[in-house]
């Protein structure tokens, strides 16, 4: 494979990882529900992307740092979605 | 911060994001059920990881390629377990 279509494989992956997180927020806003999504799932997960943030930092690597902050984000508010949504009964 | 701190970071959140699905799929087996788990999250996110073992393998970069086959193998089961259970009524 070209380097350039190796770039886009890589460019692809980031998009589809990162963007993945859009749906399950929206369908825990929609639903008012994510009981089913696990919640040291979404601990760790945040933590890990957390940690991938300072990496891409310290690399210098926008690509890392742009892709992960978003997942960042996103799954920031699926989790404050679902503790919220899950103290009301 | 050195350069063997930023290669702790960058396996710290390998590892982190890696092994954050673990949880996930056992709340679904112990649950039998994932329904407020998006599937098109699961979907989009299990074809971004694909893309990234693609990457890794053309790259030659074996962290890639290791972390994104365990996330690959554990999204793919918790795809799998939740399409089974929803059947199940």
């Amino acid at each position: 494979m070209n380097s350039i279509n190796i770039e886009f494989f890589g460019y692809f992956a980031a998009i589809l990882t990162t963007a993945a997180f859009l749906p399950q927020l929206i369908k825990t806003l929609k639903t008012k529900k994510a009981d089913d999504v696990s919640l040291v799932t979404l601990i760790m997960f945040i933590s890990g992307v957390f940690s991938w943030i300072i990496y891409g930092y310290e690399i210098s690597s926008l690509p890392i740092l742009l892709a992960n902050i978003i997942t960042f984000i996103l799954n920031l508010l699926i989790l404050i979605s679902k503790i919220f949504y899950s103290k009301k009964y």
